[in-house]
């Protein structure tokens, strides 16, 4: 079971296939609109079975649902131990924005269904795939172009992009595993433009989005 | 006074304009190494004055310096109600990987002296000049074009992006406020590639990162 709250996410939830087993609330609309087991507390209640530091309306707690092996997309996301929660639903709710169907990750990576991940990706977690499995497999098994980041890989704003790609994300702290590394097709490189002096990296999610951002701008650009 | 956490950021605090106050530390190297006043302390100690859920190995009290007016950039971010000290940071990070040297806040931005903003900011906020100010005044007076996100504006990815800029970015719920819209001479908006009946937006830094991104890769394309 996982937990979802507050009542904009349900009513999406409540649209999907995911299986609802019931929800706590304290709004009374929500109550008599719903077709499932809906449950009526207080406040204090809430409070006390919410993860979030400000509760919102609802709660519900929903059936984990069988991971599925669907075919590939044309363009898949690769996390490669993602750790902070937050990082990982910013990354589902970028790739809802980009039209990403699925994202592959290490087995190391964040769960999907911790609540902060779920509150994070805004919902976006009901549009877009997670799937976790071994990634030297994945990747080498994969007819996608795989391309990661790396400080000596092309420049992005030069690069020519193939269509067909996965785009590897790297851990925090340590970026992608070695082994990673040598399952890589092509190596990027995001360029700093300021204090070249300074050793500061970007947040992942926001490396993601800068690199995103390039491929489908550039995409659009071309005569179709 | 604020404070900052964690030997990394510590050295480059050394090094920079920032005074110094006092350093609490576990860590006898940095002990050894600091010109300034250095406490040493236990890990418990350290757990009861530190403002982060996993200390790391030392904390330092610093000035808060006064506010600078400096002349204007060519290139500045404008903060409309950002209220997540993490975006903040992020945002501050964000400015300092793409080398702009200044940030100007609404009055009710989250406060940049925040140990949450500081950390987030991950040391960048020694290199990114962070000012709060009255916007709608700034922006009339500025000698920059003031430039900001809405459903209606420019696609980014063909709109021809000016020299001179002020770049506006609105707080996560409800945007930028109606006299800053007011105030803009233009108006872009940031594509969505897929799941087009969804509703969610972007998460305001990595929005900026798109932006940003878009913008200095195209100039860097530019013949000089």
């Amino acid at each position: 079971m996982f937990v979802v709250e507050g009542n904009k996410i349900i009513r999406e939830l409540q649209d999907s296939d995911y299986h609802i087993q019931e929800i706590y609330t304290t709004d009374p609309e929500l109550l008599q609109t719903s077709d499932f087991e809906v449950i009526g507390i207080n406040d204090r209640e809430l409070r006390k079975i919410s993860f979030l530091q400000h509760p919102k309306d609802s709660l519900a707690v929903c059936q984990i649902p069988e991971m599925q092996h669907d075919k590939e997309s044309d363009f898949q996301l690769i996390l490669d131990g993602i750790q902070d929660p937050g990082n990982l639903g910013t990354i589902i709710r970028l790739a809802d924005w980009f039209g990403i169907e699925k994202i592959i990750c290490s087995e190391d990576t964040a769960d999907l269904y911790n609540p902060k991940v779920i509150q994070a990706s805004m919902g976006s977690f009901l549009r877009v795939q997670v799937v976790y499995t071994q990634l030297e497999e994945f990747m080498k098994n994969s007819a996608n172009t795989n391309i990661g980041t790396d400080m000596e890989g092309e420049n992005i704003y030069d690069f020519e992009f193939p269509d067909r790609i996965n785009l590897i994300l790297g851990n925090e702290g340590n970026g992608m595993r070695d082994a990673t590394v040598a399952a890589l097709d092509q190596k990027i490189t995001v360029p700093r433009f300021g204090n070249l002096k300074s050793t500061e990296s970007l947040n992942v999610s926001v490396a993601g989005a800068i690199i995103l951002g390039q491929i489908f701008g550039n995409r659009k650009k071309k005569p179709s």
